[in-house]
C-alpha cells in the first residue's frame, strides 16, 4: 500500500470515528483523560525507556543539546503531563454549549450550539508532551485527532499515543478517533495539504521549518508564527512599572513569541527612562537604537531598517525614540506583527486611543505581553495562539477547536 | 504600469483608509449608508440609463436571457436596494461590542472586544445590486472592501461604487476604503488570491466557475458553495405538516442552496405519505425513486447513485424510503452537503436524536430547510451562506465581517 492510500484510509477511520467521539457524552470523554492520567503515572517506567532510545538514538544523530534538552522527559514532567490531563478533564465541556437563541417573529426557534469542527491534524515537532496536550484537547472538545510528530521523538510520542487510545477504549470512546502518524516522512505533511474533506484543520507548532512545509496548503491552517511584540513607554508612564514591564517583557523569557522585541519610549521622558533600563538590562541584553537612543545610551548599537522587523527570540532589544503617541502606533501598524502590544501610561486618554488603535490579537495596557497565554488568560489548557485573523485570534483555549451549528424548532413553518 | 502592481497599489490604499474607517464611529458610517440610499433615489436615472448600456452590450454578444434577467434593473429593484441599504443602517454596529470579559486572579482584566477583520474581497457576478449590498455591509462592519463584479454589469456596477464612495467622502468616512476593480480581467482573481497581507478574506458569490476560480487561493475563501438538503419524514411525522414542508422546500424557490434535493421517507408512512406528496407535485416536479419508492409510486422514474449526490437547483427530487431514524442520519452524513436538513416528525426523542446527530450548519425539526437565510434569521442583511466549518457557518451577518481582540488592563503586572 502506497504511503499516500495508507494515510487516507487512516483519516477515513478518524472521520467515522469522530463522528461517534463528538456525540460521546462529557461523562466519558472525561472518564477517559482521567484513565489516561493514571496510565501515564504507572507506565512512567515504560515511557522514560522509549524516551531514552529516542534520546541516544538523536545523540547519534548528533542532534543539538538545546533540542535534545526539549525532547526529554523525566519523572517529573510525566507527572506534570498527568496533572495537565486532569485540567483538561476539570474544564466545563465546550460541545452542546448554547451560544445564542431567539425567537422569530414566525415562531421558529432559532439556537446556535456549540459542535466540534470534526479532525484536526497537529503538526509538530519532538516534544513529547505536545502528543498528549494536542491529543486531550482535541479530543475533549469532541474532534478526531491526526498527531504528526518529530522524527526523533518516535518511540516516545508512539507509546503516549497509544497509552491514550487505551485510555478512551476502556472509557467507551472510540480509540479510531486518535490516529498518530507512526511515519515520520515530510511527505505526510504534503497529504495532509491536500485532505480537504478528511482533515479540517492544521494547527502547526513549531518553527519556520514547519510554515515553510505547511505553505499552500488546501486544508486550512491555524498559523501560530511570528510575534515582534511592542511596549510603549508613554510620556505620562510610571517609569517604576514600566522598568518592571519591560524587563519582564524582555527577559523572563526572550524565546518565545510574546516576548518585547521593539521599546519605544516617548521623547519626554527617554532621558530618564533609558539608562535606568539600561542598567537593570546591564551585561544581560544587547541594546540596538535609533539615532536619539545612541545620544542617551552610549552602549547600545546602531539598528538598522531591518531591526525593526525582527524577531530576535534572543536577549536583544531595539529601541527607538518616539515623538507622540500617534507616532508610536503608526509604528507598531508598521512593523508589528499584530500578536500582543502594550502601552505603559497614567494617562486615560492615552491608554483608551491605544487599545483602541493597535490592531493586535491582545493590547495591554500596563502590563507585560508575556501574558499572551492560553493558562495566563485562564483556559486552561494551551492549544496554541493564533496570530490569524479569522476563526480564532490570539490565545485558544477549548472553543477556538469548535464550530456551531443552528438548531431551528418550528411547528410546521413554510417559507412564504 | 502593469495589471498587478496597479490592483497592488489599490489594495495599499484600501488597507491604509480600511484602518480608518475600522475606527469611525458607529454615527459617520450610518450617516454614510442614509446618504447613499438618498444619492440611489436621486440618481435612479442614470442608473437606468448605465444599465440600459449593459444590457444593450450583453444582448449584442448574445447574452442568455435569465442571466439578463437578473442584471437588470428598475425604479422599484432601485428603490429596493435603497431601502436594504437603510436596514443595514438600522442595525447595530458590531464593532466595540464585548463579546466576553474576565477578571484574572492576579488582577488582569482581559475582554475580548469585535473588531473589523481588514480588507474583504467579493467577487460575484453580474447582479448590480451586489455591487451596493456588499460594500455596504463591508463598511458597516468597519471593513476595507474590494469589490469585482462580472464584466457584463461593468457600466452600472462602476456608478453605483462611485455613488457609494461619494456618499462615505460626504460623510466623513474614507472613501478609498472602497475599491471597485474596473478591470473585469479574469486575471484579477488570481492575483486576489495571491494577496495575503493585503486582503484578509475573500467571499465568492456565484456557482461553479467562481468555484473553480478562487482553487488554490492562498488568501482564506468563505465558500458558498453546493446545497444538497434533505426532508426526512419520520414514522411519527404529521403527515399533513410533512406535505406543507416537503412542498416548500421543494418547490418555493427550486433553484437556491436551501431547496431540498433528497426526500427519505420512513417505511411505516411511505404507502400512505408518497402519494399523498406526489399528487400536490403532479406535473409540476419529476420524480426519482429507490425500489421501495417505485413500488408506490409508478409515475417516478429509478433514481441512480449519482442521484443521491445531486445538487439539481431544479423540479427534480430523489426519494428513497428508509426503515429508521438511524439509517436516515447515516444517509444524511453520506449524500448531504452539511448545508440544511430537516426532519418532520411528533416524536420527542426522535427529533431530539436528529438535532444531536445530524451535523449540519442548520438543522430543523418541523420547518422548511428555505428558511436557511440572512433575512429569515433576522440578521437583516444578505452576507451569503458559510458552508465552511471554521470563522462562520450558515448564515452570515454582520457580526461574521468581524474579528476580536483581547483589550488587557493591568496595573504594572508582569509575568511569573
Amino acid at each position: 500500500m502506497s504511503l499516500e492510500s495508507e494515510i487516507v484510509s487512516n483519516l477515513q477511520r478518524v472521520r467515522a470515528a469522530g463522528r461517534e467521539l463528538g456525540l460521546c457524552s462529557s461523562e466519558v470523554k472525561n472518564r477517559a483523560l482521567t484513565r489516561l492520567a493514571g496510565a501515564l503515572r504507572s507506565s512512567h517506567g515504560a515511557i522514560l525507556a522509549a524516551n531514552a532510545r529516542d534520546l541516544e538514538q538523536a545523540r547519534a544523530q548528533g542532534v543539538r543539546a538545546s533540542f535534545l534538552e526539549r525532547m526529554t522527559l523525566s519523572a517529573a514532567r510525566i507527572e506534570a503531563i498527568a496533572v495537565s490531563v486532569e485540567q483538561v478533564a476539570a474544564l466545563p465541556d465546550p460541545v452542546g454549549e448554547v451560544i445564542a437563541g431567539w425567537r422569530r417573529p414566525n415562531g421558529l426557534e432559532i439556537t446556535q450550539v456549540r459542535v466540534p469542527i470534526g479532525t484536526i491534524a497537529v503538526v509538530y515537532e519532538s516534544r513529547p508532551n505536545v502528543t498528549v496536550e494536542a491529543a486531550v484537547l482535541a479530543l475533549k472538545a469532541g474532534n478526531g485527532a491526526v498527531l504528526r510528530g518529530g522524527k526523533e521523538s518516535l518511540a516516545t510520542n508512539r507509546l503516549l499515543a497509544e497509552l491514550t487510545a487505551a485510555a478512551m477504549e476502556q472509557a467507551g470512546a472510540p480509540p479510531g478517533a486518535l490516529f498518530f502518524v507512526p511515519t515520520p516522512d515530510r511527505e505526510v505533511i504534503q497529504i495532509l495539504k491536500r485532505s480537504t474533506g478528511l482533515v479540517d484543520l492544521i494547527i502547526p507548532r513549531g518553527g519556520a521549518a514547519l510554515k515553510e512545509a505547511l505553505a499552500g496548503s488546501e486544508v486550512p491552517v491555524l498559523p501560530h508564527f511570528d510575534g515582534v511584540c511592542h511596549v510603549y513607554v508613554d510620556r505620562s508612564a510610571d517609569l517604576a512599572k514600566a522598568e518592571e514591564i519591560c524587563f519582564n517583557a524582555k527577559c523572563s523569557r526572550p524565546s518565545v513569541c510574546n516576548a518585547m522585541e521593539n521599546l519605544l519610549v516617548h521623547a519626554d521622558v527617554a532621558q530618564s527612562f533609558l539608562p535606568q533600563l539600561a542598567a537593570r538590562m546591564a551585561h544581560r541584553v544587547e541594546l540596538r537604537g535609533c539615532p536619539r537612543t545612541l545620544g542617551i545610551l552610549s552602549g547600545a548599537r546602531a539598528a538598522s531598517e531591518q531591526d525593526w522587523d525582527t524577531e530576535y527570540l534572543d536577549l536583544i532589544l531595539s529601541i527607538k525614540v518616539v515623538d507622540s503617541l500617534e507616532e508610536a502606533i503608526d509604528f507598531i501598524a508598521r512593523h508589528g506583527s499584530g500578536l500582543a502590544d502594550a502601552i505603559v501610561t497614567e494617562d486615560l486618554c492615552a491608554a483608551s486611543r491605544f487599545e483602541h488603535e493597535v490592531d493586535s490579537a491582545t493590547v495591554y495596557v500596563n502590563a507585560s505581553t508575556r501574558f499572551t497565554d492560553g493558562f495566563e488568560f485562564g483556559f486552561g489548557a494551551e492549544t496554541g495562539i493564533s496570530t490569524n485573523r479569522l476563526h480564532a485570534r490570539g490565545p485558544m483555549g477549548l472553543r477556538e477547536l469548535t464550530t456551531y451549528k443552528y438548531v431551528i424548532r418550528g411547528s410546521g413553518q413554510v417559507r412564504i
